[in-house]
């Protein structure tokens, strides 16, 4: 599917200051950036960091002066996914992942899985598939957790939202890959563009491996599966961030926009009791 | 220099369970493993994941049935190391940071460096090199925090500690850790068999990067600085815990031990006032 | 029912030092302290503090100098307690509550019901009456929390708990009170003696306010409701200390018994579905 | 010295609620209230509360229906203050503390003094006078913590602000009570209205108990000490909240005003160096 997304940030830099910016579509093999334009103004000198935390594309920002930046990014993007039946699928045992994905099991700074070990257990750990462990966990947080727009901020942890239950997309996320971790399940920090998601912004999701594929789940329920365009994976925010500022700078403005650039999308969610799992390859 | 070292490690295993070992000395191009030894009572699949975190030597455990399960390992290493004058080196700044080393700025889960940033900056920010900032904020953590076994967990963090002021090696390395990343210097983990440690054990202390160079410093100054053999580093304890466990299992005993396999060996620590910073290559 | 109950306790006194001890039996209209000896060793100056938090009786402990201190008190106790149904009782609405009773729908130290507000009420809100709703939170706090010697220490607070799953009766407790109150529901810290308690200890319950009494509830269901000699009650264990140290001391001996002094004690529990609550007077 | 003190404040009713308010005007012997005028729009049950955490007017609304409700509340107040000069006043240690004293040592929900220990031992366990203590507390409160309009929440604990390091004065006030705790000062939370505080706004400060006196302390500085009409006291925010509300309710705006009634208001802050401590009586 294609689709076109924008995005326009604007920051009020006091001082120079280095800013790492994650916002540009990912190129995968099933993700192809077909047209793209990134600008910045004043200009400044820019990189493209390709290998921290894998493949993600951040873009290094080295702002010499003070100033009002605005960046402007506009990509037209073609991806493709899979659906799979998981119902029949083995788990794959953690003496078998391989050593990228264990790091996917880790406690990470936003997802204190260490200390939900007993409540993911308690909740969870009857269920008998990994797959319906992570469909029941995440329907679980989509019932119980109030989408509450300020109710958090950068430092709201996994461990804060799940006794708090209230957050925004992030800790929605958050909270997923802290209880899917608890159960021995990797799983990892998903942001992108989405369609249909009101108000238009970036959206945060999670991935949890499951049948040695990194399946997506979206605990707000916001946005169709099918209409993500993927700008990063990580452990959690800290890894991919959609701005990290050193030095004196804050948002002013943000405008996200993301559209389908053909006919014919139908919104997927998953089907009750169906065991689809939809990856993004 | 030339280090014996060993440790035993004994697990009561209650089921089928998967351990990752973080107990190798590692393999860089200045420290050699001459010979070592790694046996499993009873003998069970054996893998050595090399590439999680980078170059650690995490070694998986597949352990089928219940257990009493007996750990050996035992090395002769050579290593070396360098020392190098700080008081000259310019800072890099964010802005030329390489990919690889950016993510040792953001926060982790035992290092919530985001919480620290006015602490840090009040306490430490008008220090005028990020070396005497680093040499700073070790001698405070080594001042007011009391060294107290038992007093934390695995799941104590920086922030903790920061208030708290009691812990073990691996919070006084949290905590300077954190301390670093808000002050916008990279910093990472660092584990190891160290000489002289009393009572003996794996020690944990942080690298700072400073000057282009992996720096090491130990808030706890109980063992010398050039005493040590590298296990494994990474964001923190999550990346290089000396033993994960994913099954029924606990640690029952542990012996650990260090020593010189040659004369000479001169206790090494910093100096005062001599911007002196030791790096192991 | 008639009780003899009695505490060891000793202490390692470094320098001049202030206790306060709740470890009286309290005296009510309903308790009768038959007999009673306090003894202190070596001989200090020892007073009767009777209105810190009400009713109980703390006692203050001056220590001049550095010394083993050796406290010892026993008495015979005499209480009663009635049991009422609350299957029909109206609940008395916060507009209705006295002044002496609405503090304890305050959050405090220990239990922070305004962080457990949603999730209170998310499993506990459309339970229809406050009597079951206890009833209820007891029963799960019962069946989710391990009752794990060690697992928690002084700090550890009902927000805590709920996440973490594991810890002693005060931890068991203070959850109770923090979702009582977090559903508007007033409740209250107890500490007594408590017959058949294993490991034989001072015991930690609560009460939550229903239909103008205080009805005891006990998470750990480890002792039975009618065995309890009260000692203190308060907002939770920092109004309710066994026993509050200024100076350089800490325990090192701690021996409590609590046995029936009459024949034909028969253990009470609540019964299921009876709508039964234990008060004592 | 006379004030003149009001209050308006705006409530969203959903439904029918009750609410408690500590906004009245203390009366003291040393703070007479000369005029008052309470009115509620629509009219609502009102019932005064006095016996709340000892002398404090909590005023009850029993509000049946859904409404915007309206309060508005005026008083001239007349109140005196001693200085007290403490270079020489003794500490009264613990031992002799009175009963209704003793509960300031204990940590409260906002004032976790218990964790701030060795913290508040090491920053000002040295210095020789409890009210040197306080005001070398009070100093670096006001030198570190960043006064931050919406940096914290009704959530938001001396924990947090003693590492975070902004808040606005009721985080600055419950800060400096855990620290006089963490040191043995008895300390309580103060709130009032307060001459020149800009924006006008209800205030929060405290008081620490010396030389058998509650001495007033702002770590804001924000409003000279001399300009407060004391509205109550506790052992933190839970008791002494401007608004608890029991129902569906939210404030919707507040208006708050204190001017002198008469000439000669000369503003009163604690001259350096002096050990002057100012009490409303």
């Amino acid at each position: 599917m294609k689709f076109n997304v924008s995005a326009q940030l604007e920051y009020n830099i006091s001082s120079a200051s280095t800013l790492v910016l994650n916002i540009h579509a990912l190129r995968t093999p099933e993700q192809t950036v077909l047209q793209e334009t990134f600008t910045v103004n004043p200009e400044v000198r820019i990189e493209e960091l390709q290998n921290i935390g894998g493949e993600n594309r951040s873009i290094r920002l080295e702002v010499p002066d003070a100033c009002q930046l605005k960046v402007n990014y506009t990509a037209l993007v073609n991806n493709s996914f899979v659906i799979t039946n998981h119902r029949k699928i083995q788990e794959t045992p953690v003496s078998q992942l391989t050593p990228e994905i264990l790091p996917f099991l880790s406690p990470s700074r936003y997802c204190q899985s260490d200390k939900l070990y007993r409540l993911a257990n308690h909740m969870f750990g009857d269920i008998d598939s990994p797959y319906a462990q992570v469909m029941a966990l995440t329907n679980w947080i989509r019932t119980n957790v109030l989408y509450l727009s300020g109710s958090t901020n950068a430092q709201t942890s996994a461990y804060d939202t799940v006794t708090e239950q209230a957050g925004v997309c992030r800790d929605f996320a958050h909270l997923g890959i802290a209880l899917c971790r608890a159960l021995t399940i990797p799983a990892r920090y998903f942001t992108g563009y989405a369609y249909k998601l009101k108000p238009a912004d970036f959206h945060a999701c999670f991935e949890a491996y499951l049948g040695n594929q990194w399946v997506l789940f979206d605990a707000t329920g916001l946005a169709p599966l099918n209409g993500m365009v993927k700008i990063a994976t990580g452990r959690d925010a800290a890894d991919a961030a959609v701005a990290s500022i050193f030095g004196n700078a804050y948002g002013t403005r943000m405008t996200i926009n993301c559209e389908v650039a053909e006919d014919n999308f139908k919104s997927y969610f998953y089907p009750s009791g169906k065991f689809e799992g939809l990856s993004y390859l």
